[in-house]
């Protein structure tokens, strides 16, 4: 573990395997469990970095495949990196690209009109201006062969290349390259990639130790997790934890596919984090809504990041207790003449300024200040939530607190 | 004059017409001269009203077409009015419906499509549903018959509707139906249809009448300007100042065609501000340049609207003193590495907090974050040049610091 880097331990919940801790990093500390912010672009999409520390956001989640593509990691490390980059000068993790090397890869065969559908940010006026005949991803045991998304310029990602973009980029954690399967991938192919995947944990781990006290990158105290991959198959997810587990990671990441249900979900944690060191960190990659805040939590996970809460309040579904799923979608006639604010119990800044009637009508003239002060109220909804969780653990009501919003530990 | 409304005159320039003062609303009070945020749908585009404040706003103007579409009058009414709907509690404005009038009819020779483009909210997801076959517009003495952009409805706009549409929306200045000319109608049409607005302002100051110490309405106390027109005709502009400055408004706006050039612009201004009350505050409807802002404060206006600076902004061009036109694109290349804020001598949110190379990221990856964040730096780039052009006035000096700007007064 580096020194700049480490995760205490606070209190175990008696009744599952959820835990509060402190997670230490170069920018500051995050207390867990917690909700990590999805800021692809080094910015969660409609919000500035103030309003998230104003919300209580503690930590966030860039994008390394999409920085490295524009503005490149050169650019950011010559600005000093990440941090002050984008003026958000707390907790920060990069993850390593995997994710695009699937979606990219997966949607091969659907041509590349389907691409642009599966980026978080499809919405943005950049548009592929090159369509290239030729697939977009090859995987090799030397790594990824992409195309750019932005203007089809080739790319290559090895592990190695991914862990020095990733130390110019300068986040506080940071992942090794992985190939993120698919659910319609079978047992021999998830097995191969795994094993691929541990490959290049291994070398992205060795890169990582090379560079480890290089002062010239804007953050010399970054901390590298490993990824467990193995879909939602259980002698894969075994034999990938203690692989992983038995490398010199400073926290572990559970990536891939996690199956075609929740319970597929629930399982491949259940299987894996039994045998993941107590002592390091265990972050979740992409899953975020608010039955898995519980639902991880309550099976020992640390943190989580989704890009899902802030791409629902674009679409305006925001954050209720007690409405199905917990939510509301402002879209619908009848807020049209609602004076009341999304929720009468939220110290949120829309909450405490607008009526659910001017929002609809925001969101259905298409503002973007809409955008906004849907995404200001659906993240301090999960600020306060998760500090709900923590403080549950604390006290051994985590059941209890779970019942109340309606989930079965 | 309504006794919730009144205007003092502070100081005149020795040197041109240009002088200050303070407009006196149910909301508050405006120093003039001011420029007036533009905020179609009841939101500046990209801003929340809180925004407003902080940046030192002073007054809105929303629009009397797009709200009457979208929520609807009742709605606003029934929530309590503009203010109280938009959480904006300051001075506003609505215009006429007149500046649409004239797009939607001006735009019939080119079809529906074309109707989208000249619309300030053509970057919204709302595409008109139906494309009517009809003219979308038709202008008879009562008043316009109109369909609906959003879903192609059938609407009516009269003199009257229209000041009971915007009593019931409750800005504090409010003007009556005009058909906006445009630069290409010749003498014969710009006359007749300056006939029709000033018989069409007859009936809408009628009806105002009427409904004025209606208290149902959510702003019992609002004022009503009455629109010079006129084109770019010598003798039309001044028989229409002189026949809207004798019925009994309470401030004088100047609308329609100003011209094919700046010059024709100054022009109209020339001939027409002579003519007015002094005593009464005059409006330039949609001007707001930067250059217009010296040059219309010199001619004798006292309050300017114009979606330019925020559309402007969205685009990636930003204001800065002494830039070519006073402004740079941050978009450009130049900016890719540079840390600086846009203006190192601006105090907004923006340059506080966020680099050009920053920013240049967000606006070329299209994030709605750069919208907010330019526009916030636009705006108040305004605010501290109208209060410099006021503390020139007040001090004698506006012709040296239009000097200073580039202008020659």
């Amino acid at each position: 573990m580096t020194s700049h880097f480490s995760f205490d331990i606070e209190n175990q919940d008696p009744d599952t395997l959820a835990r509060t801790g402190q997670l230490h990093t170069a920018h500051g500390s995050v207390k867990t469990p917690a909700f990590v912010g999805v800021a692809t672009r080094a910015t969660i999409k409609a919000l500035e970095p103030q309003a998230l520390i104003d919300l209580g956001l503690q930590i966030i989640i860039a994008n390394t495949y999409h920085l490295h593509l524009q503005p490149g990691e050169d650019t950011v490390a010559g600005l000093g990196g990440l941090h002050a980059f984008s003026g958000w000068n707390r907790p920060t993790m990069t993850d390593s690209g995997g994710f695009q090397v699937f979606s990219l890869g997966a949607s091969k065969e659907h041509g590349v009109g389907k691409v642009a559908s599966i980026f978080p940010g499809a919405n943005t006026p950049a548009k592929p201006k090159v369509r290239p005949s030729k697939p977009l991803v090859r995987l090799t045991e030397k790594g990824v062969d992409f195309r750019s998304v932005i203007d089809g310029s080739p790319h290559t990602f090895t592990p190695e290349s991914v862990i020095t973009i990733e130390r110019k980029l300068g986040a506080d954690i940071i992942v090794p390259l992985d190939e993120c399967t698919s659910p319609l991938h079978d047992h021999a192919y998830t097995k191969s990639s795994m094993e691929r995947t541990h490959r290049w944990a291994q070398r992205g781990l060795a890169a990582f130790q090379l560079l480890k006290d290089d002062e010239t990158f804007p953050n010399p105290h970054q901390a590298l997790y490993g990824i467990v991959q193995g879909g939602a198959y259980h002698d894969l997810r075994l034999e990938s934890a203690r692989t992983i587990s038995n490398m010199a990671f400073d926290g572990i990441a559970i990536g891939g596919s996690l199956g075609r249900s929740k319970t597929d979900m629930w399982n491949v944690l259940d299987w894996t984090i039994p045998l993941l060191p107590d002592e390091l960190p265990r972050h979740l990659l992409g899953i975020g809504e608010i039955e898995d805040l519980f639902m991880c939590s309550a099976r020992g996970i640390d943190t989580f990041d989704c890009a899902a809460p802030t791409r629902l309040a674009r679409n305006g579904s925001v954050f209720l207790k007690g409405a199905p799923r917990h939510r509301i979608n402002l879209r619908n006639a009848q807020f049209i003449n609602d004076d009341g604010p999304i929720d009468p119990q939220c110290d949120c800044f829309t909450c405490q300024h607008h009526s659910r009637a001017y929002l609809r009508h925001l969101c259905r003239a298409g503002e973007f200040s809409f955008y906004r002060l849907a995404t200001l109220h659906n993240l301090r909804f999960l600020v306060r939530l998760m500090a709900d969780i923590r403080d549950a653990i604390d006290n051994a009501r985590l059941t209890e607190l779970a019942r109340e919003w309606g989930f079965n530990l």
